[in-house]
């Protein structure tokens, strides 16, 4: 359909590449530069008039950059008179931005959401939403895709020998942990970390029986990996015979790799939703691939089919 | 009044203390620091509920960060109940993205506009935008300053012995260029830049009189100084006896510093409109402060009374 449209901004270039490659179209032309003060030059070097164009950008470090980038990109888009601006945002930033935890904070989340609208965005496709209320900041149609299939999926491939647990590092992500332990018909567990007086050092407890298991840990973002990696280590003192880890997000950012290159997890599983730089790559860390996922999302949605069946 | 409340972000933090020492108030307490995954983190650390607010921000380089600190910051003085949010823009970035100059080009100057209104300003004040029709893209009330009396006044200080000439440095530039000259009682001269034809270097043609006279080139904005320093070389090899060169916003990237260094400019005056990192600080370059008058305007806005009259 020569309406389709697939456009990728800086972030996540090899994951877009992949995604057109799924789709069978070639990546739309434009150049999205700097000029010499910084401010972001955006040029779309082919008409769209008409077109449903599909715009694919995570908004990962640098977070800003790429916000601009992709707001600055829609109302280039909307002025080229595109039919309908969809978003394909594998990672979305500020997302643990989502509430008022303290007086006078801002929600970030919720104010990105809206700028995204007032750009001109039409539609939405995100992937494992820090949480899912954060689809009820856009008044647009959102697509809220799921990581934890693929990363079921890579885990039955394993074909471990011995009982599997998986586990989640805190009481957030219990229901994304329930998902995975009905995929691979195992038991969940969920370290309950308490403080008992301030400034006294927390204390992992963990609810469930993981002695002598293969305990696996799943969580939505992995950033500075300290909570996971305790997690990790305190499984194995408790009497885990191994741990893996596993996420959606690899933020990983500050002493989170060298954080998990010295904790106990023997494989930490990540996807493509934010590209993994050079620096980072170490044989820990098993990378997966979303573009399959997002890429049968992006014809589903322009075919006008639903989605929901991609988790069945 | 306590109600007045004068709030400082990171791009020009000297500025917003003097102008807050102008208007005799102590900046508002809050911090605005980076996650570890260079998410912005704003917190509000003083009551403003009922407050009028004014936010100090020059989205000068790096101008993606420094627009989101401002939406943000809004974003959380909205959900914080300030009566009103009134935005203090020295410099307004992305202000020569004004226009569709080629097709399918975002207008971002407008964008910008329309996210600081969709954050929450109910106001905002401006100093030398490059465009006077950006006031146009806002549907909330703009107070625009002008930075030439303050120019003007400077050059009148240094009482030349000599005929002075003020010169715009393009056609773009006449109207200001036409205000100087007013102020300092001095003929002016336009420099009339031609490409005789594609690929072959530009003529500097000069209209107006400045055989042995000292010029003044006045600007809005300095960006990577090409056309400033080659238009003071083109009125030196033209018979003016000096050549000076102002202007209100010094965005000074690239090669800028290097330029003006080499170049025939005797002095180059600036603003602190953007603030001058230390590597950029040369003997050259003298720097007036615009503290006295956005303090000034927002006293007056603040008290209800117009603005206009600060360029009498
Ligand atoms: N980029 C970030 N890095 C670390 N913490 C964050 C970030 N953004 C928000 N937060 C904090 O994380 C908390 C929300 O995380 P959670 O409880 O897991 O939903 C809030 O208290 C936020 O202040
Ligand atoms: N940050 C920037 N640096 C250099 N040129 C720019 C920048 N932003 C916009 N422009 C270009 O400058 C031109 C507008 O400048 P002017 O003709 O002086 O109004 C447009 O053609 C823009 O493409």
């Amino acid at each position: 359909d020569p309406n389709l449209k697939v456009f990728s901004l800086n972030s996540n270039l090899p994951l877009a590449r992949e995604i057109a490659k799924f789709i069978g179209v070639e990546l739309g032309k434009c150049s999205v530069t700097r000029f010499s003060d910084g401010e972001i030059q955006i040029n779309i070097e082919e008409s769209i008039r008409g077109g449903d164009v599909y715009v694919i950008q995570s908004t990962s470090q640098p977070v800003n950059e790429n916000i601009m980038e992709l707001l600055i990109m829609i109302d280039a888009l909307k002025r080229a008179s595109a039919k309908t601006i969809n978003i394909v945002m594998p990672y979305y930033g500020y997302a643990r931005q989502d509430r008022k935890a303290r007086a006078r904070e801002p929600i970030t989340a919720k104010l990105v959401a809206t700028l995204l609208e007032t750009a001109g965005a039409t539609r939405v496709i995100c992937l494992d939403l820090h949480a899912p209320q954060i689809q009820g900041f856009f008044d647009i149609p959102t697509d809220h895709l799921m990581g934890v299939p693929i990363l079921s999926d890579y885990f039955k491939s394993r074909e471990f020998q011995g009982d599997i647990v998986i586990v989640s590092p805190d009481h957030g992500g219990v229901t994304r942990a329930r998902k995975m332990a009905e995929r691979l018909k195992a038991p969940i567990a969920i370290i309950d970390k308490r403080r008992p007086r301030p400034n006294v050092a927390e204390v992992m407890n963990i609810v469930g029986n993981i002695e002598g298991k293969i305990a696996i840990l799943i969580d939505d973002i992995i950033d500075t990996a300290g909570t996971i990696t305790l997690a990790a280590n305190a499984l194995i003192e408790n009497g885990a015979s191994e741990v893996y880890a596993c996420c959606t997000h690899p933020v990983l950012s500050g002493p989170a790799i060298e954080r998990i290159q010295n904790s106990k997890i023997k494989e930490l599983v990540i996807t493509n939703s934010i590209a993994l730089p050079e620096e980072k790559k170490i044989d820990k860390i098993i990378n997966l691939s979303v573009a399959p996922l997002l890429g049968e999302a992006i014809i589903r949605v322009h075919e006008e089919q639903s989605v929901s069946t991609l988790f069945d």
